[in-house]
């Protein structure tokens, strides 16, 4: 049971964006402090855009930015956003691509069910809760230049 | 976010032993019906077997059976065994196989919180409750033999 790299890789951008909400930051920097590749932090950050919780501004000085109050988006939103919708829920791929089973099985269900419980908890979460008063944090990611 | 496949076939098996708890189902029988094959299948039971949740008999006649009262064995149980503890929270992989912000990052605690949400959900349901009264997928997985 494991979150996608990609959301994984997305609630981290944002806490590097939040360390730094106030000034642009290049994805050489954030490749580098998060360790992935420059090519999947940009796909990442251009879905992220596309919600408006990240903007980006070409050129020299430029790169990105939260677009958000990180007080106001939750860990929850961002899964359920980023996450394929009950992707949890992987039934049997049959021989026609669906599950055998589909129909009588109540696993469905009971699987979703928990998935909202865990989402539930997910939604109590605001990603500046993340990176308030996290000195520590902020001493690894924040960018110097 | 998903079980990993063999979690979902363990699942899949106990209801297709459930349904056929009195009787030894054979493993061919049981890759067809679950369509997943024969090695897989055995791989998840021997598991299951590891547990005593399944027991099994070679031969003729032989086959596999529940080793457990499927009232007692919660759905949680099974995918607290199955599953890799904390798997879902997939630290990022740094250079040195660690996550780089191991330590301040609150994430993880977040995580681990939201999936014992997501666990204590799939507790409250015992297997038997998959196939309790549930004619339709007694039709479908029910051995004739």
């Amino acid at each position: 049971m494991r979150l996608t790299l990609h959301t994984d890789l997305a609630l981290r951008l944002l806490m590097l964006l939040d360390v730094n909400r106030d000034t642009w930051t290049n994805l050489t920097f954030a490749s580098e402090k998060l360790e992935a590749s420059q090519n999947h932090l940009n796909k990442v950050a251009q879905r992220l855009a596309k919600e408006g919780w990240v903007v980006s501004q070409r050129g020299r000085g430029g790169g990105l930015r939260l677009g958000m109050d990180a007080q106001e988006v939750s860990i929850g939103t961002v899964v359920r956003t980023l996450e394929a919708p009950s992707a949890l829920v992987a039934c049997m791929p049959g021989g026609n691509g669906q599950c055998t089973l589909l129909g009588p099985c109540r696993l469905k269900a009971i699987l979703q069910n928990a998935e909202e419980a865990f989402l539930n908890e997910l939604d109590k979460v605001a990603i500046g809760k993340l990176t308030e008063k996290n000195q520590q944090l902020a001493n690894l990611l924040l960018d110097p230049a």
